[in-house]
């Protein structure tokens, strides 16, 4: 809704919440005060047919029956929950949910806005990529694609703390986290298995991959570290042209300075990506991809899915620098 | 240059720097990748003759050189030093330094925009509050001017650490500012005879003031609580009402509703100001104050300054909503 | 526990939970891990008959119970809770909950160490001040005891977020209290009683008082800034003087050089209270005050009472300093 | 300091500082109020020479002449400067300095002290370890024994900020540091060879290492997760007893339960390492090693040496829980 706020096209017509609604937006969301009047209503079918276009943020499971209701009545949806990212299979072995609509998940594209533009801009439905798989997809993609994977992938991915959402928790209570650094779902976090999977189709055949996140004290951000083995050979100037050539013309993935690595702060707020690129001497390319896990890991890529969508300029209503510091 | 580079109007053409000249804009401030190409360079006389307006930066001191430079040129300014916002001895005693321009000094206009539009927009020089009184004046402005400040106006001011702007000290030194809040300057911040001047203005009379900031483990952000003594027989609802005719209308300054508190994250980022208000059972106001430190508080009030002095629309360039959480 | 753990004369026979018990003490504090084997438990009464003491840290009005049993038992305790911190109309007043145990109430005694150190050496019950009013109380007791309060106190109070207990809510969210300070309570917090109680009793006489609590993005510590209005021709070193008089020879009370001012982190994780004071030109005194909450405002000063009610050596178990940085 | 202060043997004698002499001990570090009359003194020649010990805390290639001082006297010392960790050669390299004391450093024991006991307790001259290896090589160790390291290892570190020392710097200015995460001197950090050295020693023979350190936004704590490619067949269980073993009755080095991670805040302030290890699909050893780095990995762990250099009891003085939350 911030981002939508300043957008030179889209309107929000509706805001629906679960156990907030009735609550004002003011009151939820004190940092819109004076950009939206009145209150979040419950979600009902139907009442968002006089809608362009859905964003739905619903929990997974209960997201799947709302795109469900906006493809009945053909409106193009950003769905912004996990229900639609992976084949029905993966999904019920990692959400424990039988999928409900197997033919519009098999219809929907996966919308890493970089990687995918062209099918997005005919899609009915894109699934919005998680946040870790944002940032490694986007550090991963031009090695991948240029098949320089030669061993396991190592990501090593640190978040910030609104990753987890807003459900309140022991470990993102603010005692706890703050000042504290911690791995969490080591070998068994839900983002494995979709960073495997579009790592796979990017790579055109299997890559082993270990993935650990960490909880950082920030609020926004997320950071991934990720080692790669690079074939014999393989140079530090080639790794980086591969890097030059897959982001040139982007206006929001940015290949940093030599020797300048990204951090998350420089791109808090916005919907830019940093990566940078070294090459180790024990031949394992070390790539560092920061982006904000609320925008470009979420709402910001969501809506610029949508611009690609409506074939509107793409980076409508996401042009704001980092905010630094 | 963060919110120019969003501005419909203004188009950076020179950005100096002291020690930073000749490094990149990018290095300095990775936030800013992809939306100014070059480097900062050293300041010399004539080189901003071309510019329309200039926003002065600059030390204290070291900036009324550069005002009168541009002053000379035709040139409007909005200096955020504090060289232009005090009385000549009164800045002198507490910056020991002669002021070059007692005559700019003379004309010059202290840049509070909601209580100075009228004057700022037939300005050249306007000197740009510091963060602490912008937060202030805007909490205590109702108040004193329908002489409701019946005692001492304690002002209890915390700010967060970019206020003390980018010189390395030990107590901006992250492991002795993280996970601590401090009293500083007790009794004597160069802000106190800023508040005071234009506190006596708005009540008409000299009003007695006591001001303590306090460093608080955050980068952005002042929250300032003031207590004012009422005359006898002030209720609540009154002064509610003070401060809803006094910023009806106004775009970035808010009263919040009834119950609900200033939050410095609800304002990050953005140019606006969350006010509340509750008179305390033993005849006292409690007013609460929030901006973000380096937007109301620097440059977003100094941009709406140069809009208005433009005549363009008072809020270009500085439309965004706070970036929460 | 922590403390308990270094302490030379006090061993946990019996540490009970409510919706943890069954759960490894390692598991839910992690810091413990190597000091206390096994789970905590639910607590049954007679459990505890084989103790010599009881630190009750039950939620309020469940508390009472447990010290009715353990007074039965012929044990002492000290209370954590706010059961036995107020009269019983004032407490029912605030916390909307019939006392059970008036007439254990009666005998009680409020723990501020330094102030009551004689009546604790000789009581059964003994409440534990809140974090506020310790904070609170020491720094204006030598004000209130020399008769120097003129006027309204002004107690603007920080609290790091531990204080709001570990219950989950929306304010104590990472991503919300992060990089973010607000007032919460203003006008009514359960604090306010209890200071106003103490104070009036320091002071022998009424005292008008505005308590405004905030919450700054810190896990432990609370500063309070308490503004005193002096009798006519008080001045700065006579007031200093009553600060160091009353806590010449204290162990854990320091009023700080001149000049120095009191910062959270200078006493984490120590039973310290750092003090300062000075005078403004408008007669009014500023006290600083600054402790660890969860220390010499709770845990820390329970351990130092229960060392006094044995006639043991006070700093036992207490003696380290702040983790700075 | 704090740590010697609840020594039971050690009483300091003498406190030198290099720009901070002449400073009082409370000013530069208020949580040492009441623990430590007067200040601290310039450094000369043979004013430590009624000392029986001297943890040396200058810069490195300042720290050389005063151990060779001290050792000239006959002094033990527990040097926590760089000096005496790598080979002179190697020394060279990374700081760029000639060693002045060849001799003396052949004869310093590197105090690791889980690992190289028996050594540092017949040593003149102990090597304190640096951050980052202490953290890295307690987690490697029983692999490396084992000759269970059948790959090149990625060490994925994670620093507090007070990792990098006093030193006042951008990167370590609190608004530039907070709500922040980056990596930085990828590929080139000074603690890399430190690791390497001491791993092949471990390993008997060249291991192959890439080591990436971050900052973090907290004051305190090391995190490194560590990625270890297992020979084929290597399962779970028997990795995990290699842990087991390897720390079995070690005070300070804890192995958690199954499922449970480190995080930094469970160490901080204490001398304790906490320890877990995955095993991947991919048949890559997941190692979690959290210290708190001025404890564990500097301050402590030369308590630690010195206690056993003087055969007292191995944790005097540094028996405290980590303070958590």
């Amino acid at each position: 809704m911030r981002i939508l706020a300043g957008h030179p096209e889209f309107v929000v017509e509706v805001a629906t919440a679960g156990q907030y609604a009735g609550t004002s937006i003011d009151a939820l969301y004190p940092s819109l005060t004076g950009a939206y009047p009145g209150e979040f209503v419950s979600y009902e079918t139907g009442m968002l047919d006089s809608c362009d276009i859905v964003f739905s943020c619903m929990p997974h499971g209960e997201s799947m029956g709302v795109v469900a209701d906006a493809a009945a009545a053909g409106i193009k949806v950003v769905d912004l929950s996990a229900d639609f990212r992976l084949p029905a299979d993966v999904y019920t072995e990692w959400y424990g949910i039988e999928h409900a609509s197997p033919g519009l998940l098999e219809g929907a594209v996966y919308g890493i806005c970089e990687l995918k533009r062209s099918e997005i801009s005919g899609a009915t439905v894109v699934a919005n990529p998680g946040c870790y798989p944002t940032a490694s997809l986007l550090g991963l993609s031009p090695l991948a694609k240029a098949g320089m994977i030669a061993g396991t992938v190592i990501i090593d991915a640190k978040s910030g703390v609104s990753g987890a959402g807003r459900k309140l928790t022991l470990p993102t209570h603010f005692p706890q986290a703050s000042d504290n650094i911690a791995p969490y779902a080591v070998g068994g976090h839900r983002h494995a298995p979709e960073i495997s999977l579009y790592l796979d189709e990017l790579a055109e055949g299997q890559v082993n991959m270990v993935f650990t996140p960490h909880l950082v004290p920030m609020d926004r951000g997320i950071l991934s570290t990720m080692y790669v083995p690079l074939p014999p050979g393989a140079g530090a100037d080639e790794v980086r042209s591969l890097f030059e050539q897959a982001y040139a013309g982007e206006a929001f993935v940015h290949l940093l300075e030599k020797g300048t690595y990204p951090q998350t702060k420089a791109v808090r707020g916005s919907n830019n990506c940093h990566l940078a690129v070294e090459v180790s001497t024990a031949g394992v390319a070390v790539v560092m991809s920061a982006i904000d896990n609320l925008v470009k890991g979420a709402s910001g890529q969501a809506v610029q899915s949508a611009n690609i969508m409506f074939g509107i300029d793409e980076g409508s209503g996401l042009a704001g620098c980092g905010l630094f510091p």
